[in-house]
């Protein structure tokens, strides 16, 4: 058993109302995997420069990532700059793609085996190609953000058709599908072809959506959130690191899943950049989660 | 056993993007009344006009809510007028105080055997002198809105430091603390003297805070919210009314009451006025219980 994630791979440069970190560890597919790796076995697919630090390689293994589908290339890393006035809304600042104009994603050899994939936010173009070369896979799923809904919406519209769950927050699903609400929205994707919408509401939580039923998270209560970045990605690779093992999305893997990555959305807000997800004790994450059980009604 | 209830009762005129209401039957008692009659006997305090119509009297009566406390004065009922242009604040276009300029409210004798009192919004000099006349009862609770903590913060305080249970929105819970987030905001209201906090959050849901236990809960899913008016009310009747025949605020409690308040409070928004909250069957408000029971992780 082991999960398959795509996606960006950069150094962060961010303010926020708790302070400020320069070309720290970040990137979609960092983020996911991290949290990932305390549940499953994960291979990380992405492209860095040169530049990428040796300490940010070093963490990956520590984690016991599989990097045999990172590409190290000439050239510089991809670059992101953004700042948070209020916690609920990334202003990019800049942003460098370096390495990553001329990626092609591939899966090695050692995917072969897999059942699960997270397309983690990336051009649409780019989680089309790995879609083409994926196997039958069990669980596929894909993230994506505003830019892309506004930029590319017919190609998204297209990799939304052949993944089984969708990752989206509550702007993105309504401005997407022009719906009003999320649950008439996420209904509009799963007449798409999907199984499973993930609405996500930042401080407010959570809810998955089926087409006959919906699962509701509060957010992990975090009295300081330091840095919303990667929150989403987080959240979206402790869901898919869950499914593994299951073949059918019912109740109980969908809510097992959802509180696993409630918790690990909370840590990673608790602090900058990776901070809150690195080196946690996978007892320790347990006691959050029957933690948030006990605060749920 | 049974629940008093003192606030306002008034013909409200409503407009919300699904449509408009002239003079229907309203008002925080009211609402609160029609919600905790499903659950515990309920004795309504507050005042009228000679105009008051006879049909809202029999909606009461037909609740089997008690109405020696309810006071028909010389003069017109208050009347309340408000807009949604979104459906998460209202608008207040007119206030007519009416017979409540002069309203004094008088627990009569069918009172004095009770053991829980909500003080539904109204100016908090009313709460005060209720809370002057009530016995030892075991749960007593305040509901209040912007316009009070603006207007009265000082009056609102003294309310908040003599009740167990306090509820607000969480625009209110911030803004009378002055704190950035509502955990902070809620410690600061129990630090004054209640137990509890119970923190409204629209389509989000709510949260319960103690000082060492947060409860979460879901909004009902509705897909379309006709008139939001009432919902903190019906909300507050509801959890109130749950509480009854219970000492102790235990988790069980507290979920309990939560559940049901959310359930009646989705009921509530789901058509104008009081007609969501009319006439329904303790089984089918069970069954949404059970149905929201089985949405939370």
């Amino acid at each position: 058993m082991s999960l398959v994630i795509v996606g960006s791979i950069g150094l962060d440069t961010i303010s926020t109302p708790s302070g400020s970190v320069v070309d720290a560890i970040g990137g979609s597919a960092v983020y996911a995997s991290i949290s990932a790796s305390y549940f499953t076995q994960v291979n990380l697919i992405g492209v860095v420069g040169k530049d990428y630090p040796a300490s940010a390689i070093d963490v990956l293994s520590r984690h016991r990532i599989n990097l045999d589908g990172l590409e190290i290339a000439e050239g510089k890393t991809f670059r992101w700059s953004g700042a948070y006035h209020d916690l609920n809304k990334a202003e990019t600042l800049r942003t460098e793609l370096n390495v990553f104009a001329d990626f092609v994603p591939k899966l090695p050899a050692s995917c072969s085996s897999c059942h699960t994939l997270l397309l983690a936010n990336i051009h649409p173009s780019l989680q089309l190609q790995v879609l083409e070369e994926t196997p039958d896979y069990n669980h596929v799923a894909c993230d994506t953000m505003n830019f892309w809904i506004s930029g590319c919406p017919d190609e998204l519209a297209l990799v939304i058709s052949k993944v089984h769950i969708v990752f989206m927050n509550e702007d993105e699903v309504k401005s997407f599908t022009g719906k009003p609400d999320i649950f008439s929205a996420a209904n509009s994707i799963l007449e798409m072809g999907p199984k499973l919408v993930l609405v996500k509401r930042g401080e407010y939580g959570s809810v998955a959506v089926q087409m006959n039923s919906l699962f509701f998270a509060p957010a992990y209560p975090i009295i300081q959130v330091k840095d919303p970045t990667g929150a989403g990605d987080t959240f979206a690779g402790a869901f898919m690191a869950c499914l593994e093992g299951h073949v059918e999305l019912s109740p109980d893997v969908i809510k097992n899943a959802l509180r696993y990555a409630t918790v690990m959305a909370g840590q990673n807000v608790s602090e900058f950049s990776i901070k809150g997800i690195l080196d946690l004790e996978r007892n320790t994450i347990d006691e959050y989660k029957e933690e948030l059980c006990r605060m749920t009604v």
